[in-house]
């Protein structure tokens, strides 16, 4: 398609995350319209279709990638659901948005790498959208120059105000680190080739069985060691932070501050709420970076080896937090279709 | 209009803000696009107007206005042509953007006001973007909940790496201050109604002839008193600064730091180069929150009395400036159809 | 004397600046010991001396200074007494640490200057302890090695919690503002040649006939300026912070933060409650700097001539903040037993 | 002895740090005085005591202690000497302050620990200066008002600029980690149970054979998880940082930024060169206590227990390092005499 054409995206779940990106192509991003929405709760879908000019509502994803109007998938139903949608785009050749996770295991996940690889183009981008804040940005360009050398080290937290009803301790893996396993992932251009996981003695606001907080130890084939403190239940707020660690020197990211009051004896300012907050704008950037690139007819930002080389790793996570033993990461091949760029 | 009709906006004037502005409504902003761009250059409108589609290019404004499919004007010309091209917008009761300043003095900025209050409701938004900057709002959203009491002084930094040539005395104050006007006003509520200049010894990177920096004092109709560092040759970057100092507490803004780097014996990181860098996402957030009002069939922001009282202000600053007295601001009756919102 | 004696110090005072002076000079200070104090309440000096090994009480500076093992003068009397202490000090031709003022008033000021004048040599320093905080040392040393240029402006900002019953506008800039106007004099090496003030709308927790906040402007021989906001009831803490504008770059003291907290949805952390806990180390270094330059037979430091300088400043402070005018400041001709160091 | 006596000193050892700890008996500290020096050099510690008015010099650390003046025992040997210095202390039942480590491994640690056990009363304080830092002791403070709940974690950074030659992979652990082990102890007020050592690619900057930087992970007897980055050739500076995550909040320290300059296009400030630099006053504050103490006859601060806990943890690093598994910490029993205040 040409750039003179406004891109019709079908959105696929308008959960939270679905109506959110229903709301943001509508109102924030230039350039695309929602064309069509589907939840398997058609009372859902058609509340959302109703507050969009144009938009209509199915119940069935196939059908609605079928649809007059539509010419790009964004998927954010729940992660089981999107190898068959994965496919479907596939089978209409669509470009396809596919909020975190790709799938929910690496198994899955491969069979979706191997189904586009048979394509013979990308058509997925992954949603892990750090890669489109600001701040990552900056360190990523930082690394990238090489101003600090090799980088050696991460240090990473990751804090989360409190947990909803029935988060597990796979969830803290499956669903908060993968974020840290992907940012290891793209700053260092290496794979995660090991997780450990240590677990203090849990704190009193955790809800009974979960061992909150953990400390999760990722190596990489570059032989950097990565720490990341996941605490899903600190209580005062949304906080990720990530030092990079060089040969030179080191660069940290996450301590911005806009506003600083001092009154009441105290100086300083409030904390992100949730990670809506913290990464509001980077969520705006990614859906229109992922629009701008369709509408030049390009694939670009984390890819479906992305997805599942994630995937992977989170799968030796839960088993590292469940034994506590070092736990290799084991990938299939690579294929060229997925080649690191620039290389 | 109503909200499934996407805005078609002529842009007049194709300089480094307008080319901006309509390469912003053409790839940023969601629901408007470009309809129409004016230049006196025949040539450069052309060449904006073919990087967009279906825009087309005029040397005339009321012709532009006039054209089909242009449904709001944003004016982005040098000032003295901005009242011609308010006043035809006025005559096509057109939705206006007009960069500031509204007028390049408060004379003819009265004349604007009183068109439009002739026109019988409001038609401009005056491009103060400093009032979408993330970090203003949070103060000002926090001023006014009063938890530091009411505002007793502000202390702001305005800092410009370099001029262009030909930059002047009174260009520091009608270019540059004119910011800190507005933002006086804006998180005050209140009217400035004396100006003060006091000018250090030059440095000897401003160019000859040119005192710079100089320190403005501003004085409001509430007794707050205001001091304003203007330093345009500062050499180091882009650099904005805001304190307010209630009576239980301070609150500050500009100090924000997204990356921190430690490396060679020392700790910190980049500062802006310029305004561009520093205020990008608040031009965005600015024409997507006229587009957003104008679709609602509303004016809402920075209205033609602020843009008359801060030229107001401006003038009695170049004023005083020149004699190095205290010199007051005299402003017009403020009529009923700028009453400030919520009394 | 020589090193190997350890210095006898009679304290002048034992108010809570004279009895905390006792304190540093018995417990912390190193080569000195509290010889004598003196004051006009016998029973409070006698009981200072009781805690002290080898003190002796007195109600007469003359007779504390006539005393065995008495070496140097530490005088913390209330200001109107410095003058009579000072010419008996110099009757014995001893050392002094004078509190600031040096004396209440220029004039008197003065008087203590031609008489050490007349002695031919210094012997006194000036409790300036600010020279001798690390964050201003640094400062200080960074703008002497010149690599921002030449100084233009100071923005500084004095803040304390609450005023004590009694407090009044002109004591604002006696014992507040007096240490910006040294700390001008200090970093800039320039004399402070006219005083302005501007008084906001008084905060409603000012005490009723205090105008408080303040700005004070200060011009110096050197063309530059200075902005002092003075806050005494500012409810919130004790605040210090000073920002040297130069021809290539700034730099800031005040904001050094130890302690980060990250809880109930704030970062930041608490604020010194007054000068003593923030200026602590200094007047332990200040005093030890004079225990140690003394020793050597030396006198170092803040001069009487700095306190001259200070209190002519004030003088004309006092004034412009009654008039509202623009009020210049003339000092007697500087002797040459006071001429600047290094030139 | 009481008050009314200058402690005199006798300062076994006079390399780096004894003749800075001699320099500060002299020069910095109130109520004490340098009576003897020794070193098996004997030139060197004449020519120390040359600088000292009644300071005498020895080769022998027993004839030292018996000779006139000598209160008190400050041992800054290298380490192998020290359980010989501390056992003839014993005899001569003279106060101690140990430079750490009391003893190079945890069995000679043990023997000096059962001698004072058998002295039947503390004489012994260890170098773990620290503890008297102003941050840290901030921090102690906050953990232990509780605010924050029960410490759950500690995230801690050591960075030198560079080792000197023959510096070895064992001394990250016994030099350096020690310190963060110790502070590990005195915050959590919990004792030191396994350590794991995780050795990224070292850094090109890395001298031939040293793995540097280290991930070194601490548990302890509460459940609580220390991640201790030891990187001694970071190139850039002195770093040292903690951040203690509790259950209800974090507190960090090892940010404190004096001086902030903007220039060149960057804002931020100089790093420490070196621990010398960054705790001057930690060395200052603790021998001035351990005197303060001495001289009421008190002994306090950190014990010979906390020596010999810090070796063993050390001894088990060690291993750690080499192994890479996994090295559990086992302690003897904790004798009566050093039971924790406050149970």
């Amino acid at each position: 398609m040409t750039r003179d054409r406004t891109l019709g995206v079908a959105v696929i779940g308008t959960g939270r995350m679905g109506s959110d990106h229903a709301r943001r192509i509508d109102e924030v991003v230039s350039g695309a319209r929602v064309a069509a929405v589907v939840d398997i709760d058609a009372d859902r879908a058609a509340a959302v279709a109703a507050r969009i000019d144009g938009c209509t509502s199915w119940t069935d994803p196939a059908a609605a990638m079928a649809a007059d109007g539509v010419d790009a998938v964004l998927i954010a139903s729940p992660g089981p659901a999107h190898e068959a949608a994965l496919l479907e785009a596939f089978a209409h050749d669509l470009p396809v948005l596919c909020e975190k996770p790709l799938t929910p295991d690496a198994a899955s996940a491969l069979r979706v790498l191997e189904a586009e690889t048979r394509l013979g183009h990308r058509r997925v981008q992954v949603g892990f959208m750090r890669r489109y804040d600001e701040e990552y940005a900056q360190l990523k360009s930082l690394l990238a120059r090489g101003d600090l050398g090799r980088t050696l080290m991460l240090h990473c937290v990751h804090r989360n105000a409190s947990t909803p009803p029935g988060f597990t301790g796979q969830m803290m893996i499956n669903d908060s680190v993968v974020h840290e396993i992907d940012v290891t992932r793209w700053l260092l251009e290496q794979e995660v080739t090991a997780v450990t996981v240590l677990r203090p003695a849990p704190s009193s606001a955790a809800p009974e069985g979960l061992s909150d907080p953990q400390l999760v130890l990722l190596e990489t084939s570059g032989g950097a060691v990565v720490d990341v403190e996941i605490f899903v239940n600190c209580g005062f707020g949304y906080q990720v932070r990530c030092e990079a660690v060089g040969e030179r020197g080191t660069a940290r990211v996450g301590d911005a501050h806009g506003l600083c009051v001092d009154a009441g004896g105290r100086w300083g300012g409030p904390i992100a709420a949730d990670f809506v907050e913290r990464f509001r704008d980077a969520y705006d950037r990614q859906v229109q970076a992922w629009v701008d690139a369709t509408r030049r007819g390009e694939v670009t930002g984390p890819s479906a080896w992305d997805g599942y080389a994630a995937a992977a790793a989170c799968e030796a996570g839960v088993r590292a937090q469940a034994t506590g033993a070092r736990t290799p990461v084991t990938l299939a091949e690579r294929p060229a279709l997925y080649a690191p760029e620039g290389r």
